[in-house]
């Protein structure tokens, strides 16, 4: 029964500890990303003031899709206009993802690299639920009934709200054509923006966002085989090491000895006691290799963690044994390559197994979306990935999400409310995808139509296109910011001549009335 | 004060009556279309069986945008699949009004004069709070909290949830092509349901869809400047002296004796005592000249009453008097002209200035969908329209809704939702306008590009194209309904040739795997 137990949690752990990815990259993570980036930028611009702007609050409904519930809440915004050119110049609209929106306005370096040859106003708008734009307030996570407004539609119809609402209160915006952007969960809502709200952005920039990661639309699998192939292409046998690492850690911590020596070897905060406290363990792991995945960059940075240039070539020096490495051996070289990623710095006195975001609001919002319409099923099988087995069991889930919010996931409705992979009549949408990046997995890697174009990076991780240009960038992503600046003039340029028309048609409609 | 009470009273009434008209059109008078229609079938298809059809129940989500609301109820929806060549033979889908779905099955003839030809299964489905699809069964209208659901959109997932449900469980539908259609309000929802779910529907006919009806998009006068023109082609004089009507009805009220006499003189079964009285028998005048501009069709028909052929030139053969006719003689020609609109077959012993629909529960749901996303403001001048001048005042409109429902009227919602003008960037619609229905003010009358087409059909009323052809039919109607035609079979080829490409491609990707 215990067993039971406890396979369920991990099975459910390991899910939300997956799913938490966006959440802890947006926003535990970036936490830690906000001073180096800011110092960077600095040295960068050292004769440029550093970028500025505005922090606005609108009234939102805090029900778009019912009349009951009439309140209002503020809905944070920041707002920059120092290069916008009036009248109509373009607005570029990031759309918030699942954290403070002040993190993305920050570390999405992308528009504010083109913001002054666009003649731009930029905009970010926070998500609900996140941040500071909580509807409820201190009581908006209290339970399931306050919980009951935050859905991807509610944000989707606050970003359309907020955009007529600018373009009919600031002056010289009444013809601005919108942009809207975002990374990740954020890309998605800018892809669907596009797609339900047609009327309010003449295009969207997608960027990393895995928009067919829901059911039956990707093999479950696809996700941790890219992680895998990631530790595989940065050095010998480090996919081999990580995939034997899993029985070492079961053997070794069969006794109370080995249980001890694990928890010193791996510097461990609290040290592991039973069974649980391995699953849990295993999952950390787990969630520190598909993390490095994802910030698995070109140089130095500071995202999730502190981390070396390609640090998955770093971590995997630690991991090239071959395979008679005995098992104290080997999870010695597992705890160095972890510490790669936790103690770079070498500031960290141990390591903190329940590190990861669910302890944030942040987090906590993400796995209730997760729990209601963001169903992202993921599945291993220890021989295309290097991780242990585990069947996508939805009911499982879906009864932990229930246990945890008193609601139950519904799979199929992402697909039918955003279309899955029936999207060819939607245009003007860039999805631009890392080839590094386990998202991609679920992401639209193909052109669909001469408008609905994908944009590959191969030799990028998770959204590198939208963080500031660096020295170290590839090619491959220098030429995909150029290619995305392209369709933003090219839109705004299609925007320009629909007004145009419509202003002739107009006035010749007056003139002959 | 009583005057000022009954002033909102009369304005709150007008507007009701005019947004209700949808309602009376298709709850209230269905009911007395249904028979004749069903004769008028029968004695057409002589050879043929009468239309069949299946019942079925589906379970839909309450709130489709909630998770705290998990229950479901049972929609309604029916299904004739005599015709359906299988595999993959197309799909006319109904996006059921503010009704009956078994009336909607009844009376939209043109879907069951061409589901053979395009070896079609027809499905009409209902909108969720009419007929029988009710929510929370008897409770669905007891309160604002109940009526919570009641929202287009919720309608719009019912029929997307559905959709992709028959697609996914009848055998030989995975690639049918989805074709939406519907007429009034329903039409606004097949053009909002391509627009929002162009992965469920190939394209849709919006029949008479005022999708422009809406606050800051058309002129509030522009109804009833048509309802005007119809009254003024069809008889000399005729519009003029409704117009001086009004000023006849107010003096002859002023006294006691002309009270008793307008009573009698328009056999009313309950007798005017007071100034509210007047205001409510000119506002139920008001909508009984609306209701005839709507149903004022080439032959004899019964949709909101049994009339004659061009019932409005048979009115205005009452009304056609000069300037000079004494007030009594004039209200004479009146009376009898609206008993030819509530009395034609001569049955009715008394007419009932309450007969409206709102005593229904379809009304009652288009009172909420009007108090709620559906404003649409009308207005009247005296000049350019035959009726009393009355301005839109949305302040006085939400004060009345708030006192009936406990709720407030979104008066920029839809335009934000439903894009308003700006809709270029869709595809595949139909909308179809009569240059007699006062509807078609709110319509789209103009091609908006190649595949968002208008077709007017300058003779005809609130959608004749929509009804089972006739001898009578003018030829703008036969032309329209050829022409929707050809739509539906180009919309059906490009899905063919869609879902032929996508197939192919998955093979080639499946064969260089």
């Amino acid at each position: 029964m215990a067993t039971n137990r406890a396979q369920i949690f991990g099975r459910f752990a390991a899910v939300c500890l997956i799913l938490l990815c966006f959440a802890c990259l947006h926003v535990t993570a970036l936490k830690s990303q906000l001073t180096p980036l800011l110092q960077r930028r600095l040295l960068r611009y050292s004769s440029e003031p550093p970028i500025r702007y505005e922090t606005f609050y609108f009234d939102q409904k805090i029900d778009h899709f019912g009349f009951l519930e009439d309140g209002t809440f503020k809905q944070r915004y920041l707002v920059a206009d120092k290069h916008w050119q009036q009248p109509d110049g373009p607005i570029l609209f990031y759309t918030g993802n699942e954290g403070d929106i002040t993190w993305f306005c920050n570390n999405t370096g992308f528009m504010w690299e083109v913001v002054e040859e666009l003649g731009a106003m930029l905009v970010f708008a926070e998500h609900r639920y996140y941040g500071e734009s909580l509807p409820f307030g201190q009581d908006s996570y209290s339970d399931s009934k306050h919980l009951n407004y935050l859905t991807s539609e509610q944000a989707l119809a606050d970003f359309a709200v907020l955009i007529q609402n600018l373009k009919e209160t600031l002056p010289w915006a009444q013809h601005s054509p919108v942009i809207a952007i975002g990374g990740s969960y954020g890309g998605m809502l800018s892809a669907w923006l596009r797609m339900k709200y047609p009327n309010v952005v003449v295009g969207a920039l997608a960027a990393s966002a895995p928009i067919w990661q829901f059911p039956g639309m990707v093999p479950c699998g696809d996700f941790h085989k890219i992680v895998t192939q990631d530790f595989a292409r940065s050095g010998s046998n480090c996919d081999a090491n990580i995939r034997r690492s899993w029985e070492a850690i079961n053997n070794v911590s069969s006794t109370a000895s080995g249980l001890q020596w694990l928890s010193e070897e791996f510097s461990l905060c609290s040290p592991l006691k039973n069974k649980i406290d391995v699953i849990i363990f295993k999952n950390w792991l787990q969630e520190t290799w598909v993390n490095m995945a994802m910030v698995d960059y070109p140089y130095e940075a500071s995202f999730l963690q502190p981390l070396p240039r390609w640090p998955i070539q770093v971590v995997c020096k630690y991991l090239g044994f071959d395979s008679t490495v005995p098992e104290y051996q080997l999870l010695h070289g597992v705890s160095q390559a972890a510490k790669v990623y936790y103690n770079y710095t070498g500031s960290s006195s141990c390591l903190n197994t329940s590190q990861t975001a669910t302890s944030s609001l942040g987090a906590l919002g993400w796995t209730y979306q997760a729990c209601t319409e963001m169903v992202m099923p993921m599945c291993t099988n220890g021989v295309q990935d290097m991780f242990e087995p585990e069947e996508w069991n939805f009911q499982a889930f879906s009864d932990e999400c229930n246990a945890m919010f008193g609601i139950r996931p519904r799979a199929d409705w992402a697909g039918t409310v955003y279309g899955g992979k029936e999207i060819t009549s939607h245009s003007n949408i860039i999805f631009s995808n890392g080839g590094l990046d386990p998202w991609s997995a679920g992401g639209v890697t193909h052109n669909i139509s001469d408008s609905l174009v994908s944009i590959m990076i191969p030799d990028g991780a998770h959204h590198l296109d939208l963080r500031y240009s660096n020295n170290l960038d590839p090619p491959s992503v220098r030429t995909a910011r150029a290619l995305e600046l392209k369709y933003f003039r090219e839109w705004i340029k299609q925007a320009r001549e629909t007004t145009e028309a419509a202003v002739t048609k107009n006035r010749k409609l007056q003139t002959s009335a």
